[in-house]
């Protein structure tokens, strides 16, 4: 090699490190703020406990729209607007009852049950028939019509407790309540019973939509705990009759008109360059909606709100949008990468939180291999902080619509042991999230958008 | 190279990578016993609800050492035994009253206060006098006696948010409880109020205890909340002359004779080298003690029941050791060791768990060069589960007495975000663990025992 080029090699490794070195004192900044004065944890106490349970087309979740916009503009960010999108519109209903009755009709036991969300109600008349206990989908088949008809299937596959991350565990038990009742309708089933999606054995009922397929009669479904699942299996090794009444006053009713929520930072020098982040501001309607996304949501702000707190000044676009409907129908999302679309808007990347406000330990990326590799490289970055986790494949169900357009996705990871304790449930509350872990989050999250606004993507 | 040596060192090479290979695999399976038929949950259950809090001396402490030999023994622990050991026995009495009272004596608020553990009481006339707000030891020397006599210490230095380790932060701030009275106590104070060491800003009372020195009055101890703490200083920024009045009746009574509790299953092939794995059985009277230390308890007893579950011949002998008295006195841990010394017993390694049953990191061990390498070099054994700290310097203060023998000693690492909000309160109960991290640590202390067995130390 001759002379200059050593040099100028030397100059490019001693620029790296720099680079590296401030890159490492800045993101030190940006913890500190977020532990010392960080103000997630007390966006979330007005969102939990003022506001409470939003879901899609309450006026829980209208006024949580209308409280994002405040407190955004509260804290000076550059612009914030709405993003009109209809949305389903579910209602509960205020009785449900769910009765295990012997085959004989001698005796009968009530149990806890909660509607599947999207589901059709009963009725007051309520559904009473023949249970039978199935798996998964093969072993329905199997049994067929002549075993199904008229019954009520019961799906009780629990989620795996041995897989570390019970996101798969849940992906592996989930579908018995996304398509369950349509699966069971196609063999003349007139209800549905899904054991609750928990990595525990408790008394706690855990929702979630179910999503009836075109064409299959709708029938009514509804969730009952992990506990009540194990003793109805059991019940039913005794009783082959045994019968299950339940009912239940759920309905959808017309689509609602509500909003997407966005923040913005204006970029300094590549003001046209965008990098999105965000969390669900709708939530199921049994609890607070504490870490599903409550959580996601003020770690969005914050993220905003650190970076206005440090005076730092980003080259790109920030934006944190409050996306509406996760939870039954993802119109927010969609309808977000729809106006991107439309208004030829350049996103370089989506960051989501929609995994709960626990521990933070790391980051997974949807996207070109290169774009992978630039992130998983930023990884000893974050070691300090117990960042271990950067891999390929990640995202978030309000960003995945962005793929389409080939936009990074980049979905927050923190710890999930806890998470499906929570998930969906009555107990989903602001007593169930840690202050330091929420703040550790947004903090992580900050210091992501802050690589990638000063590297680009 | 010669061929020989060529072919033996890839012989050396296939069979290391092989033991790696049938490590991990072994690993794999201690994980999976503990998550699908684990123990440790049920067992905590057990000590935290049926027996509770179980302060040194009390009936409850004796009660738990009763239950670990029974659950050892139920397990069939090849042996199960007690260690005598002489305890302290202080009590907290009944009632526990704090007033802030300003200075006119016109007005006065009741704040709620804890005794630190150890420490003597007021008696029923209380302590009355006024307050002088300190950070450290060096702003109470500047001050001196002339501003100490007669007066009521308030040690308010708050753990600093911005550590990642926890335990830092409370290290940092702890010479306040464990010294406090006794340095105030030097200058003429009468009385000593302590902000309580918590990571978060809430209405939570934590105690601990102090140690008094020698030659120095023994003064009156108690703890106040963190949002008390702020509270009060801000009020004596408004009237200098704020009295404080409190009211305790703790005291100090006989020692108690207690046991430590050993459980072992002995070595097949060099039973003679011990493997101790442990916890604290004593906990605060406060609450049920389930973080501290009952997670440790049931962690190291199902550390040894996996191996039995799994039909896991070890090499040499596991031992767990239920350690009494590690709140207020160590006379358990250095009682073990002054008897392993006695017994001339050959410790290879000691593991102490006693950061609570939360989210497994990592283990930190304090031994030799080569120990701590053969150690760290088992990290990536464990990153499939998590943990990725492994370090030099950690153990635990129950087998700290062994240090003096040259035993290596390794501490359990969890996850410290959430421990200072349940350390030493009222809150400290069964439902502040979590199932699943508290199945991970046991698994964890089981696969570095595995480890330990295997290869030596």
């Amino acid at each position: 090699m001759k002379k200059t080029t050593i040099l100028s090699l030397l100059f490019l490794i001693s620029v790296s490190l720099f680079s590296q070195e401030k890159d490492a004192a800045y993101i030190r900044k940006i913890y500190d703020e977020a532990l010392e004065r960080g103000e997630s944890y007390s966006m979330l106490h007005y969102l939990t406990k003022n506001i409470g349970g939003r879901l899609s087309g309450s006026p829980q979740a209208a006024a949580a729209v209308e409280w994002s916009r405040q407190q955004m503009m509260a804290y000076g960010f550059d612009t914030v607007y709405l993003q009109p999108v209809m949305v389903p519109h579910w209602v509960r209903g205020n009785v449900e009852v769910g009765r295990i009755v012997n085959s004989k009709k001698l005796g009968s036991m009530e149990i806890p049950v909660t509607a599947l969300g999207n589901s059709v109600g009963t009725g007051p008349e309520g559904t009473l028939a023949e249970i039978i206990e199935v798996n998964d989908f093969q072993e329905l088949a199997e049994l067929g019509e002549a075993k199904i008809k008229g019954k009520i299937v019961f799906f009780n596959r629990p989620m795996d407790p041995k897989l570390m991350d019970t996101f798969s565990a849940y992906s592996g038990a989930s579908n018995q309540r996304g398509s369950g009742p349509t699966e069971a309708a196609k063999y003349g089933a007139i209800g549905v019973i899904v054991r609750s999606l928990s990595s525990f054995k408790d008394q706690v009922l855990h929702t979630g939509s179910t999503n009836y397929g075109l064409n299959v009669p709708k029938i009514p479904a509804v969730a009952i705990t992990t506990k009540d699942a194990d003793f109805l299996s059991d019940l039913l090794k005794d009783d082959k009759g045994l019968q299950f009444y339940f009912e239940t006053h759920s309905e959808m009713l017309e689509d609602v008109l509500s909003y997407n929520v966005v923040g913005e930072i204006k970029g300094s020098t590549n003001p046209e360059e965008i990098i999105v982040v965000g969390g669900h501001l709708d939530s199921w309607d049994l609890s607070e909606g504490a870490h599903d996304d409550g959580a996601g949501c003020v770690q969005s702000i914050e993220a905003l709100r650190l970076f206005k707190a440090l005076g730092y000044r980003p080259k790109r676009t920030l934006r944190a949008v409050m996306f509406m409907n996760e939870e039954n129908g993802l119109r927010g999302g969609r309808k977000y990468a729809e106006l991107a679309a439309q208004n030829n808007e350049k996103h370089i990347a989506a960051l989501e939180s929609d995994r709960g406000g626990f521990l933070p330990i790391g980051f997974g990326i949807t996207g070109t291999k290169a774009q992978q590799k630039k992130m998983i490289d930023w990884a000893p970055l974050f070691h300090p902080f117990g960042l271990y986790q950067f891999k390929a494949g990640g995202g978030g169900a309000d960003i995945s619509p962005l793929r389409t357009q080939d936009v990074p996705t980049i979905g927050y990871i923190p710890d999930s042991q806890r998470y499906f304790k929570y998930h969906h449930t009555p107990i989903d509350n602001f007593e169930a999230v840690n202050q330091r872990e929420l703040e550790l989050g947004a903090a992580s999250m900050a210091a992501l958008i802050y690589l990638i606004d000063q590297h680009g993507m």
